[in-house]
């Protein structure tokens, strides 16, 4: 099995500073969207035993690789929140937004 | 909740040519390892939906697009045959390979 450690550390960023990052939506779809987006801004960093993610995850404690992260979370709160694509934005549903361009 | 489509992408992939890439080994950790190595070399595509992963992939149905991934799958079997991590390999267990820099 694979797992890429910047999901874990990104989603723990999210839930840590979500209700500062202005966003005009919190539903889980517009959650989901500014995470997928602002992962996809981010390099990979696979690993293929789940109990060595400590290793990764160190080198995240340095504070300027954290801002790093929290910059393109916020970013991408933005983007989301500039267009959002979920039910209570109106969008019909099998619109294609910016994700699977 | 998010998905990589990379991952299945590349998954597929891997299953199709393993037997073509000059494993040394192919036991489960080996496979793995060649599996994170080459999803780190490639760009994350995240989405939000797991139903619109067809959006992705149907980018990857181009010849060029899939060489250069099949390319990136022989330059890590090629790194994981050099420098194997598995027990058959008689390296000591809590070493710290590549994948963990």
């Amino acid at each position: 099995m694979i797992y890429n450690v910047m999901e874990q550390i990104m989603i723990d960023l999210f839930d840590e500073y979500r209700d500062r990052l202005g966003m005009k939506c919190t539903c889980s779809r517009c959650q989901s969207d500014v995470l997928a987006l602002a992962l996809n801004k981010t390099p990979p960093r696979y690993i293929s035993q789940q109990d060595k993610a400590a290793y990764v995850k160190a080198e995240f404690v340095d504070k300027q690789e954290m801002t790093t992260l929290l910059v393109k979370l916020a970013e991408c709160s933005k983007i989301v929140s500039d267009q959002p694509y979920c039910r209570k934005s109106g969008v019909a549903e099998n619109s294609v937004p910016y994700l699977y361009r």
